[in-house]
């Protein structure tokens, strides 16, 4: 996949929840060959995590014994060999010192990776697999600021020379879906092109209103029953204002909030730009296979590669 | 039930989305019998509401035909008879004023009471039935001041000298149970005693925590995880979280909040009460059957009683 064709070096594997995705890494840190499947650790029911990396990865593993990587929620208590979490700041240096070596039963070497904790007055927050993203991201011109990782549950991460100092997790997501699909404020939407303008509407609600969700969700039923906003746009709305209510929080104790960026290329990454840009930020997409550039990174300060 | 057995002037039916009660009243608004079933407007499938009306009500209408007045959602879109909302200030003179006559086909005459509006910078918001509820209390020394109704979407109400002069909707019953039954929060939960260290521990959260609930909301699995809660109190401390935000945010914009009147008699009203004291404020129970009392104010400023 890259114009520069060098030899293999590593494996990067980044196991989550509800995904895999394996790279065939070279020794300057480019992708030559990538794998994915929606086998996540909670997917694989019945097979051994062993098995499914050598379904999925045993022909790269076949040519050469490569060191492998593992990231994610593969290192999780539900997954295959648990790993600690590593304290801030973190980075690619603390991370190699920290990995977990397993030897497989048909002899690959594994490494895991650690995950991250922090604390904050109201409890510990914690990573794992975004760690390994960041880390790469700061390979590229990317080792200062903040960045947000939209998925079901977001990660706010403040990053200075390379390391992460500090983040925090923002369950927006899954609030999302329970709210859309559980409660009252679900009856009214229907499926519909996504409305921009009902979706701005709620983030701007999101950023004048952060300190009273529990209030301002009861309008996301209100607005459409008095012809306030289109019914078929209450789901886009109801996103805003949390993703609104999110960029608020994440934002309001920082002080130089600079330029953001943005990790992912789905809609809802779509949707944190659009927010981002509403509240006045400026806001950056990090480029795709940042956590191949992580596990190379950890390799390497490891003594794995290179 | 009451001690002095006057003669039956009135019957009030609070019929809402998953009750039904009635109170047959006397001529000076003292409860001689009451009636409740779990035949809400959306549990009488198959039946007329007059019907449903008829069998549980029935013997009453049959002595006298005596003035019928009924609040609730059976005012709503989805119930009965439709009605307005009316506007802030709101008082009983107001209510009997927008009274909505009905004759059912057995000749019973039910007077529909209007539901309840107000705007905020955010959106609309609405009330059917509570406002019949701080009415009738507003005859029991309680004319002034903030009401707290906990239940699945509770209300703020602000009462001066008698009326209702504004309110608030907080969805917080039905977002705890939504994060309970359909997020991974759920997943540690067990069913056991309630922890009121636990609860107010994650009132304390809440209070502190205002702006911050969809972060926040995640230490309700980190803390168990890392062993800093019991997990079977880990319900507990999620419904202090969601009702210690609440209360801060409910009361955060008031000046002088005063004794906070909690009306309801259930174990959430409890939680409220806790919640409360954790904060600082002073409260008290409004008094069973208060809303059979709105409904003789309202009847007797329509001039249909007494």
């Amino acid at each position: 996949m890259n114009s520069v064709a060098s030899e293999p070096a590593l494996i990067g594997v980044d196991w989550g929840t509800s995904s895999f995705r394996a790279f065939l890494i070279g020794a300057e840190g480019d992708v030559i060959d990538g794998v994915s499947s929606p086998e996540g650790i909670m997917q694989v029911a019945g097979q051994t995590f062993e098995a499914v990396l050598d379904r999925l990865i045993g022909p790269w593993v076949a040519k050469a014994n490569l060191p492998i990587l593992a990231s994610g929620m593969i290192t999780s208590r539900n997954g295959w060999v648990e790993t600690q979490y590593a304290e801030m700041p973190l980075g690619a240096g603390g991370l190699a010192r920290a990995l977990v070596p397993h030897e497989a039963a048909n002899g690959a070497r594994i490494h895991f990776v650690t995950g991250a904790s922090t604390e904050h007055a109201g409890g510990p927050d914690v990573m794992r697999g975004e760690e390994t993203q960041i880390i790469g991201a700061s390979s590229l011109g990317l080792s200062e600021g903040m960045f947000v990782m939209p998925g079901t549950h977001s990660k706010w991460v403040q990053v200075a020379d390379g390391k992460i100092v500090d983040f925090s997790t923002y369950m927006t997501g899954e609030i999302f879906s329970a709210l859309k699909e559980h409660t009252i404020l679900g009856t009214l939407m229907k499926e519909d092109a996504f409305s921009e303008d009902a979706f701005v509407m709620g983030v701007k609600a999101g950023l004048s209103g952060e300190s009273n969700l529990l209030h301002s969700l009861f309008h996301v039923r209100t607005l459409p029953l008095m012809g306030k906003i289109p019914k078929v746009a209450t789901a886009d709305y109801l996103s805003g204002l949390l993703i609104g209510t999110e960029v608020a929080a994440a934002t309001g104790e920082v002080k130089d909030v600079g330029t953001i960026t943005v990790v992912g290329r789905s809609d809802l990454s779509d949707r944190y730009e659009i927010a981002l840009r509403t509240a006045g930020f400026d806001s950056r997409r990090a480029p795709d296979d940042i956590v191949a550039k992580g596990h190379f990174l950890i390799a390497r300060a490891a003594g794995l590669v290179g």
